[in-house]
């Protein structure tokens, strides 16, 4: 990874150190795999450094994620044992709801998505958290259930030191533009294509 | 991510079930982030699974990855104490030393890399682990100071059920031949093109 100095400084008036600890909005798209497990890697690395961490799940079905679920409770639960790391929030937005569009019409998802988001720009006002993880929250955008350009808005004029990173494929274009750090995780080989399926301890 | 039917299913005598549960090698290459955030990723979901995670670092430099490691071996620890989880075995291959070359003659990387090797050897001979998490590895396969050939045999011959994902830029072709899982991280954009440095909580 790209280590000590910057190819270019800006001309925008901030210190060294105050340009280094301008808080983040970073994008982990692509078709690739890594986005997600990235994102809670970072989440894990925040938890160290005693980051409030909120998680924002736009949950696929109630099966994924469970693993990093449950140990990032666990940490929570841990910092509240013994001060260790910090506190773990994790939202799964729509409780029940699913990405696969089975059960619930298309209108339940898309409210529920934007009930979610609503949920998170009120977070991201009172500053109630250091590091946020919008998990698969490219899709509401893409499929028009939250406005781009609102997110947008939100993520540039967010008050404090709060840290963004959100996932998913088909990363809007505005929302490319507006990150600071932008990840494009590409496939190069899966085990799909030779008939293998997900397994305990890789995909959950 | 993909999930469900796979694209085809190749004539290879195994059940779906044997198919699904054979071990992987994953390599996370590419000039972006989340390389080894990601495969950390996976090492807190392996654990979550109750996977024996061995780490094998090739470390950067004293600093890096601190958070990951702080928070992997306490995790260990819990597992220990409650018996939650997996163990977590962390390894720097070659204590004190720096791929940044400064300290240390060359020869004194390349056969701390080379003796870092043959202890992976030796544990994937015997089993040790579950899931392998061999950080930076690409890079003293790409100096040479580990073969590559040797590297892909011990892998394609290891033993029993053991996951493998190995991270760094510019993995060589014969490795992503015998991988299955390989994912390039495209940096689309990086906070240093403008002039930002790495920051705590984010970097480490």
């Amino acid at each position: 990874m790209p280590q000590g100095v910057p190819a270019t400084v800006p001309d925008d008036g901030l210190t060294t150190r105050q340009r280094r600890n301008r808080p983040l909005v970073v994008v982990h798209t692509g078709d690739g795999k890594g986005k997600s497990t990235a994102a809670f890697g970072l989440a894990l690395r925040g938890w160290n450094q005693g980051f409030d961490i909120g998680v924002f799940q736009f949950v696929k079905s109630a099966k994924w994620r469970i693993g990093e679920q449950t140990v990032l409770e666990r940490l929570g639960r841990l910092h509240e044992e013994t001060g260790e790391g910090g506190p773990v929030t994790w939202h799964k937005m729509g409780a029940g709801w699913s990405w696969s569009r089975k059960g619930g019409t298309e209108d339940d998802h898309a409210s529920a998505a934007a009930e979610g988001w609503d949920e998170i720009k009120r977070a991201l006002a009172e500053e109630r958290h250091d590091l946020y993880v919008m998990d698969e929250f490219t899709y509401p955008m893409k499929w028009g259930w939250v406005d781009v350009d609102d997110v947008v808005t939100a993520l540039v004029e967010r008050p404090g030191r709060q840290h963004v990173v959100i996932t998913g494929r088909n990363a809007d274009p505005r929302l490319v533009e507006a990150a600071d750090l932008v990840t494009e995780m590409g496939k190069v080989k899966h085990p799909m294509d030779v008939g293998q399926k997900g397994q305990r301890g890789i995909e959950w």
